[in-house]
């Protein structure tokens, strides 16, 4: 029984309720979300310390972290540490999208301590062991892709990404224009170096139903890959693109008859003038399934900056309706990230996600703010600092630079204007000036 | 004779020429936007060593650095560091905002390295000069005011924040409702406890004309200041900001016809879905003048990062026409900033600018990022990071993460998309794959 199976049936789980508790919302609204697909609540039944958290229409915009070892970066303890910083940061989720080292070992132990839901994409190690085993990623078969899902669903991974919607007609379209970068999705570019080797389809869309047994039978939730992504703003909303959504809009009406929980992935890199444009073609296409999109980047010319850059298309996004956001670090397009860049990328995502809530109207995001405008006004500062989105930083930053522990802050000194209007106008007129 | 002057004659000047170069724009337009006020370009006589930039309708949007000391830290080779930090990550403009130290040797200093235009809020020093000469900076002069506005005119300031619109009309507009943060503008702040106190109208509102006759002689550009920018998400658009918008639109249209150039500054605290109103507002109220946005931050709660929350509302409100972003720096809320905040700062202003440039069109922002994405295909490194935005974090970012200096970048290694896909495929694919 999945949660939707579940939610359909007219019964609210332990994960609904703690879903609705965290989002201050009736219990029948989470319910009614689930069981018609708008809302996801991944949550593997083998997760056993799992705190489920909810993802989309009505909800809180969620991040995920990616986290996960490179061939360069095998070191699972290093990754453990960036999980610590994810969770600390205040991600909801975290993919494990490992390529090096011991890759079971590491999923399990990412399991074992992480309560916030954990995502994969089993076609990477698919590949790596295909790799090790055939010589070549090409030598992969089906079955054993299928038998990586099964293993890692089975170890209790709430969500996985797979490209069930990069098939041979969609690789059609992609052939009929030019791209720049052409695929960039590491999944989809595994998957159709596969299929245009051996000229066969996609066994992602070809045993979709296979794939929908096994997301059943552990409640995996689908995260429906666009392995045709744009990977530069030129590339970004084309016809292979759209394409592929508009195939995943079939697949999310599949997982729904089977009542199997399915999200859908999105762009990428996107001009800011296309950003509520592609948010409204998923929401449209995918019957209003959750969106889970990957910034979206503004610009290409920004390595170093591309959590920024990712936070302006992200707050963007959301504020349209998108979902969820996976966060980008400053370390994208450069290399493997670090404790710093991941702490610094999940900060950068939860200020685009809590923008768009404000915009979108979530209940309790335009409290927080309030809440911080009244400290700022009466100078409390250790109000400020505990209200602050990273109380650590901004408590860091104040000792910095205040060394004095002045009352004001050290840019304005005596002449802060919230003291001066106080000081010239008296109380009576404390609530307008 | 103003730029704006010489251009109703129909006379390209130097500074015009150097602008359509740097913009890639024919003469004419240059020239007819700033004959017709939509376009500016801040350039005092008496600054030598200018290199002018126009501001406005049609051109890159512009990014202002704010740096200058604070009574806390009030030593001028510390400001003038963050003024190398400005210029070297590309500020467009830099205002000096002290009010601590020797303000007439820093600003002079200032003037004589920046090749930048520089702008100041002459009130700041008049109030400082204030407390020092009669206690209190309510024992200013309005002849006292002006006398450090032509000081500083003379010095060679490129433009000047005036904040002509808090009038007695805006102020009981204030008083008809409430606020939670009140007035946040320090130049607003002063300015409205002088004339609440003395019962007595704002002297650069009632003398507005002699402060035309001396913008006019030095050609300094006037920037409206906005002294009742919301100072929070809740005090956002409300009835105060927007009367001093129309005041501001009806001060535009007075310069305009003293041959004077003038700008419009607006907020501050705005929520993401309130942006492009303001922005709208403006060009609607004041004519398509100059708008010069401070932020918008779209979220109150992320000290530490109000840099990001003013990139995504800065790359918002640019797109929807804004010309000219006030950077925000990491520091804001918290303390003065250091060079590294103003370097951040910067970087993530122009990111903002550049995001919006494209979604807007402005000629040249496109193909910028084309070029980045054609050499990300590439694998060329070199030519990636010389294509940066800040090629110098790149470089670092690189190096630091991928030690061994392999040609892929280390978050993928071997598994990358663009390699495999290369691998694959053969080159007869390379258009679209």
């Amino acid at each position: 029984m999945t949660q939707m199976i579940e939610a359909r049936a007219g019964r609210v789980t332990v994960q609904m309720q703690k879903v609705a508790e965290k989002e201050k919302k009736e219990l029948e609204l989470i319910r009614a979300g689930v069981a018609g697909g708008t809302v996801v609540v991944p949550a593997n039944k083998n997760h056993l310390n799992l705190e489920p958290c909810g993802i989309g229409s009505g909800l809180k915009t969620k991040v995920n972290a990616n986290i996960g070892t490179s061939p360069a970066f095998p070191d699972i303890d290093k990754e453990l540490v960036k999980l610590t910083a994810a969770l600390s940061a205040g991600a909801d989720a975290v993919m494990d999208l490992s390529t090096g080292g011991d890759l079971d070992q590491l999923r399990r132990r990412i399991l074992a301590v992480s309560p916030a839901a954990v995502g994969t994409v089993p076609v990477y190690q698919a590949a790596v062991e295909a790799r090790e085993r055939h010589g070549s990623i090409i030598g992969m078969t089906a079955d054993e892709l299928f038998a990586v899902i099964e293993k890692q669903a089975g170890d209790g991974v709430d969500f996985i990404t797979v490209h069930c919607g990069v098939t041979m007609a969609v690789l059609d379209r992609l052939r009929q224009q030019s791209r720049i970068t052409g695929i960039v999705s590491r999944g989809g570019a595994f998957l159709a170096g596969w299929m245009l080797h051996h000229g066969r389809e996609n066994p992602l869309y070809e045993q979709y139903d296979r794939l929908l047994d096994m997301a059943r039978r552990y409640d995996v939730t689908l995260s429906l890959g666009d392995g045709l992504r744009p990977g530069c703003l030129a590339d970004a909303t084309d016809r292979a693109q759209i394409q592929e959504l508009i195939i995943l809009g079939e697949m999310i009406e599949r997982a729904r008859a089977q009542g199997v929980q399915a999200m859908v992935e999105g762009p990428g890199h996107v001009p800011l003038n296309q950003v509520i444009a592609n948010v409204q073609m998923q929401k449209s296409l995918c019957r209003d399934a959750p969106f889970y999109v990957l910034g979206p980047l503004v610009t290409d010319v920004a390595p170093g900056y591309d959590h920024i850059t990712s936070a302006v298309g992200g707050a963007l996004a959301a504020a349209a309706g998108a979902d969820f956001l996976c966060y980008v670090t400053p370390s994208e397009h450069l290399g493997l990230p670090g404790p710093d860049d991941v702490r610094e990328g999940v900060m950068a995502a939860r200020v685009a996600a809590h923008a768009a809530d404000i915009a979108k109207g979530v209940p309790g995001a335009w409290e927080w703010d309030r809440e911080m405008a009244a400290a700022r006004k009466a100078l409390d500062w250790e109000r400020q600092i505990s209200l602050a989105i990273d109380p650590e930083k901004a408590r860091r930053f104040r000792a910095e630079r205040n060394p004095q522990g002045t009352e004001e802050c050290t840019m304005c000194g005596e002449f802060c204007a919230m003291k001066l209007i106080g000081k010239y106008l008296g109380k009576e007129m404390a609530t307008c000036f």
